[in-house]
Formats: C-alpha cells, sequence, structure tokens
C-alpha cells in the first residue's frame, strides 16, 4: 500500500454531485481536488485570500484523474495531496481520494504560480517554497 | 392555457444537472433561469457585457420556484421569462419551464438595479426602461 | 431578532461556487438549503438512506429565497433550519443563511412526502413525524 | 495546426461556470468533455438513452486536460472530439476545447464498456465498432 500523502482533507459528497448512476460526476472529483488545495493553502498561508494579498496567485495547467472506484451519495471521502515537484515556476501535486482504506481516484494536478495583479508567470518566490515544503512527497 | 411569456429560451438538460432520482436537481432550474435572463439580456442590449459597460448592474434579490413536473436528462425545455413589473429600482420577472406543453416549474426572480461600479441602489434608467417594454406583460 | 432555528449546519464556500462577482451564485444557496436539510435528516433517521430504505422519501414543491447579503469565497455560514409546519403530507421549512450575526439569506422549502418506490404522494407517517417534532418552531 | 476532429458540439460559456477570476473552473470543462460525448451518443446511436436500452453503457476510467487558455463568461467554444483508440473493452477520445481558432483546452477521455445492467467490463460489441468507426482519427 503507497503511504499517505501528508495533507488530508476529509469531505462528504453532497447528493447533487451523484449523477443517475447513483455515483459522483467525474468533473466534481476535479472540485474535489481543488477543494483540498485550497484547505493546504490555508494550513500554508493562512488562507487562499491570504496567499494572493501576499501577491501570490496560481492558475492550473494541468489536471488528471484515473478512476478506480466510486464515491456515492453521503459518503465520507479523504482527499489527499501530496507535492511531488516544486519547479521553477511550477507546482506539481498528486491527490488520491480514498473512502477509508479503498482508493477511488487517484489524480494529478500541475499549478503555475503567476503575479496575483499580471497573471504573468513567475518563479515561486522562496518564503511560498518554504511554506509548501511540508507537503513536498 | 396561459399565454407564453413573449421570451422563450430553449436548452437541453445535462447529465451532471440529474440527481441519483433520474431528475434535474432543484437548484439547477434557478441556473436556468439566470440563462434565460441572460439571453434576455443578450437580445434587449447587445449582451449582459454591454450591459454592464454601459453602467447597468443587476442584483438577484429573490427567486421562487415551485415544483410540478420533473426535467430529465436529454429532455429539452423551454425557459419562458416575462417581465411582470418594473418599478423605480427593481424587476420582476416571472419564468416557466416547460417540456412541450407541459408546465415542470413556475417561477419569479426580482432583480435590483445597482451600479456597475459601486453595486449601490439605482433607479432604472429610461433607455433601460424602453430597452425592457417589449418583454412587459 | 429572530430566534435561530433549532438545527444548524455549518459549512464553507466553495471556490467555485462564487461568481465572477466574488459572490456565491444565487442557485447554489438552494443546494446549501438542502445540505442542511441533509444533515437534519441524518439527526433525525440515521441518514437519508436510512429514510428511504424506512419507506419514506420527499419531494420538494417549492422553494423560496430571498437574498439580504452575499456571501464569498472561504466565509463559514451557519444555514439554520426549522420546520414551520408539518401538513398531512407535505412539510415547510424555514432556512437561514448567516455569517457569525449577519443574516444573508431567509429561505423556505416545501416537500411533499411520497412512497420511496412509486413516488405517489402519502401521508406522513407517525413515525416520522415523532423523529420531526423537534425541529419544529 | 492540428486537423480538427470530425465531431464538434458548440456551446456557450454560462455565468455560474466562471469563477471569480472571471474564467471558466477547471472542472466545468471535464462537464463540457461530457456534453461533446453525450452529443456524438446522439449523433452515433440516437441517444444516449437508446444506447443504454440497447444494453451498452460506458463508465469514465481517465480524465486529463491541458490547459492553454481561459474561456470567459459568454463565450461561444467548440468541443471536438475524435476516437483516438477502440480497444478490446475500452474508448479512448481526444478532446479539444477552442474559442474560434484558439485551442484553450486539450483533453483525453478514457472509457471502459460496460453492461448496462451489472455495469461488468465487456467487450465493445461489433455493431457499436460500426457506429463508432466514423469518429476515429
Amino acid at each position: 500500500m503507497t503511504p499517505r500523502a501528508p495533507f488530508v482533507h476529509r469531505l462528504r459528497v453532497r447528493y447533487h454531485e451523484c449523477d443517475a448512476q447513483g455515483r459522483v460526476f467525474n468533473a466534481h472529483y476535479f472540485a474535489y481536488f481543488d477543494l483540498a488545495l485550497t484547505e493546504l493553502w490555508r494550513q500554508a498561508f493562512g488562507s487562499y485570500g491570504e496567499m494572493v494579498r501576499a501577491g501570490h496567485d496560481v492558475v492550473v495547467a494541468e489536471a488528471t484523474a484515473r478512476f478506480r472506484g466510486a464515491a456515492r451519495f453521503d459518503d465520507e471521502v479523504d482527499v489527499s495531496l501530496s507535492i511531488a515537484r516544486l519547479g521553477d515556476t511550477s507546482m506539481t501535486s498528486d491527490v488520491e481520494v480514498r473512502r477509508g482504506d479503498e482508493l477511488l481516484v487517484e489524480g494529478r494536478m500541475v499549478h503555475v504560480w503567476v503575479d496575483a495583479q499580471t497573471y504573468e508567470k513567475r518563479s515561486i518566490p522562496d518564503d511560498a517554497r518554504a511554506r509548501l515544503a511540508p507537503y513536498a512527497t
């Protein structure tokens, strides 16, 4: 069994996130990934808003998910997130969605660091690197 | 049978708008109402964007729906919109969602006219009144 | 100040629930109402699933919201729910969304009790009435 | 410039699909992919419903997107879909989202063919292969 990533956000599947097959519609998992990242920002920077006020922002460049099982309405799932790579301007995160020990979804996101005003690509500043280091695998 | 409202927007129900009962989740109908209004803005003002650039904006103050039947995945439904009242600062719209002749949802929205910069309430300007007059019942 | 309803569910506003104005899009509040009701079902019946397995189900017949203020991304809001009326076949709930002491949205929902198999309207059974009594105003 | 895939579905970006940055939230692109596939099913099988009634169903096994540009509210975008590979039980689709000539998103989905009743994996039947052949690259 692969070790859990260091950051875990638990959430409960909402009724309207499930489709006529009773399972979470695939696009919603990408929203779950984003929710977990928001909580990681909170832990690392105070909040996403504080991060932006400090001049940082990110845009998503890539998102991938492999679906191995289906979460269902009212399930509690754990969305775990670890930073697989901090490049000069980009951050690659690995995501797993589990219900108990069962791995439901494996995901990966790539975010690019941008200036919060101009949205131009920029190097990840050192203080952000320091704050993100604890989540690196 | 009540006459149709003057403005009609047709849309097709999306898979992920339907819940485990196979029916459109109630909150999505309010998004349908908004879609129809966006199309009315397009017809009356060019687009919502042009309306905002002309200094107008609106915020929703009230929304109501009575559900009489259920739209299902892949159904084409007609969302009709008529302006029931243009007050000094507010606009009341009646909405109906139909599948063919079958009335599925009756709704009502109240929007308040605001300044596009400050979001402060303002009287609906005369040129906006003139553009909206064709949709009044 | 009106007294709080007896049942309160706290949730955090998600990034993708906010529109380009930075505020929760109106339709999502109706999803919040539904979330609070799901938690009330959990407290009263064990879960919505157990309620359905016991033969009960509900369909929403009416939903209304008056918007007084706007929740924003990352806000924590309290969605309170009280049962204003338990009729023969229908249940009327009053909802309030607050951020701290600030009332943002006032809502009302009417649900109709149906058979979990046939979706035919039925009288609210006595055991369900007993379970719901604590939430009545 | 890469040639367009054979199947194209045009849609208009909805207000509530855009985030506080004014851009389509990343998860919604995966819903767009699904919408385009639904329209391909319509063209190939009559509709998704008819496909299911004929005993076919699919579950998504993988979804990926690379974001190169951002669609915005009221944009009309073309979602093109081509079948890159029809394996024994799986179908790989390439997706592109364009605004005019501008490529905004490149995606890929893998679907697995299942029995419409049991959800067990099955070989893609010959008549389905024949119906999907026109969309293969």
